[in-house]
C-alpha cells in the first residue's frame, strides 16, 4: 500500500471511501465521467469539499469542465486506500445477530470473509462447519495464529468489556461492536459501535420532535 | 409531550438522549449526583457543552459545585424527550438480519415492540405467529390501520428504494435502514442508514491507515 501523505486525515479517508463506493455505482450504471456535484450528491458531501479532497489527495485527473474520468479517479483512490484484498473477520458471539452476520450475503461482494465464530454455548459450537464456530477458549490463539485484524462483537452487554479486552490483547486492531455498550477506540484501535435499540430510540425521539414542531 | 423550545435543535436532541442513557447507567451504579465532567465523559461530549445544553434546555437543577442531582435531571430530560411509552415498529424484509432483529432481546427493555414483519417469500409468511409475518401486499394498510410511525428495512439492495417509497407514502415517519443503499431523510422523515459491509470496510481502511503511520 502506498504510504499516505501526512496531510490526509482520517475524516478524509472516510470521505474517500464514500467516493469510491459512489464511483462503483456510477460505473455500474454505465457512466464514464462524473461531475463533482453528482459525486458529492451520491456521497452526501458538498461538491466544494469533493473538489478540495480530490485536489488534496492529488487525484486531479481531467478538468472540472468535463467532469472527472471515473476509471482514473477510482484507480487513484485505490492506490491511496489499498487494493481490494480479502478481508478476514471473526465474529465473537453466535446468537441471532452473530449468526445472521455470519451468513450475510453482502459481505462476499465486498471481499469480506467471516473465517470463524466463537461462542460459549456448547450447543452453538460447530468446529467442522464451513465457517467453524469454536469455543471462546480458542479465541486468542486463533487471532494470533491467523493474523486476524478485525472482529465483530455480537455478545451480550455483560460480556462485552471482557471480550473486548481479550480480542485487543490478542492483536485485534479494529472492532465492530453490536453489544449495547459504548466501547472506546484508542490511537491504534478502530472501534465502531452499532447500538440498534439506541438507533431506534433516537428515531422515535426525532419523529416526536418533528411532530411537535 | 411538552412542547419543545424552538431553540432546541436536532443535534441537541441527540445529545439529550445520550445524557439520558448515561444518567440511567450512573443511577444503576448507585450514584445520586453527577458532575458535568463525568456526564460528558460517559456521553462522549465535552463538559462545557454538557453545561451549555443543561442551561439551554432549562434543566438547571442543583448547582455546579455539588454536581447535578441525577433524578431531577433525568425527569427534566423525560419531560423534553417524552415519556417512555411503548414504541411500535414493523420490520420489512424477514431474511436473516430481519429475523434476528424480530427477536432481538434488547428491544423489550427499551419499550421497543416489533409488532409485525413483512416479506414477499411465501415460505417466510407466518400470519398466526406471536409476531406475524405478513405478505407485502398488506404493508400499507397495516401501517395506516395501526398508526405505525417507525419501520426497520432489512430488504435486499434492489428492493430498498421501492419499499422506502411505499412505507413513506403509507405514513411512516422514521426508518432504520439495513439495506446497503443510502436512503435520504427529508424535513419530516428521520432516516438512519446502517450499512454493515461499509462499516467493516471502513474499519479495515482505518486499520491499514494506522499501520501505515
Amino acid at each position: 500500500m502506498k504510504k499516505l501523505n501526512t496531510h490526509i486525515q482520517k475524516d478524509m479517508i472516510q470521505r474517500l471511501v464514500r467516493y469510491k463506493n459512489a464511483l462503483q455505482k456510477f460505473k455500474s450504471m454505465g457512466l464514464t465521467r462524473v461531475f463533482s456535484d453528482n459525486l458529492g450528491e451520491a456521497a452526501g458531501i458538498s461538491a466544494a469539499l469533493v473538489r478540495k479532497d480530490i485536489s488534496l489527495a492529488r487525484l486531479t485527473v481531467g478538468n472540472k469542465r468535463g467532469g472527472y474520468p471515473i476509471d482514473a479517479l477510482a484507480q487513484g483512490l485505490d492506490s491511496i486506500l489499498g487494493t481490494h484484498t480479502q478481508q478476514h473477520v471473526i465474529i465473537v458471539g453466535c446468537g441471532k445477530i452473530g449468526t445472521a452476520l455470519m451468513h450475510y450475503p453482502r459481505f462476499s461482494s465486498e471481499s469480506i470473509q467471516i473465517v470463524a465464530g466463537f461462542d460459549n454455548h456448547p450447543d452453538r459450537l460447530a468446529p467442522d462447519a464451513l465457517i467453524p464456530i469454536l469455543p471462546m477458549s480458542h479465541l486468542s490463539a486463533f487471532i494470533k495464529e491467523h493474523d486476524i485484524l478485525v472482529a465483530i462483537l455480537a455478545v451480550p452487554e455483560h460480556a462485552a468489556a471482557k471480550v473486548f479486552d481479550q480480542v485487543v490483547a490478542a492483536g485485534i486492531q479494529g472492532v465492530l461492536n453490536f453489544a449495547p455498550v459504548q466501547l472506546k477506540p484508542t490511537a491504534h484501535l478502530i472501534v465502531q459501535n452499532i447500538n440498534i435499540a439506541f438507533e431506534i430510540e433516537n428515531i422515535f425521539y426525532g419523529v416526536r420532535f418533528n411532530q411537535s414542531q
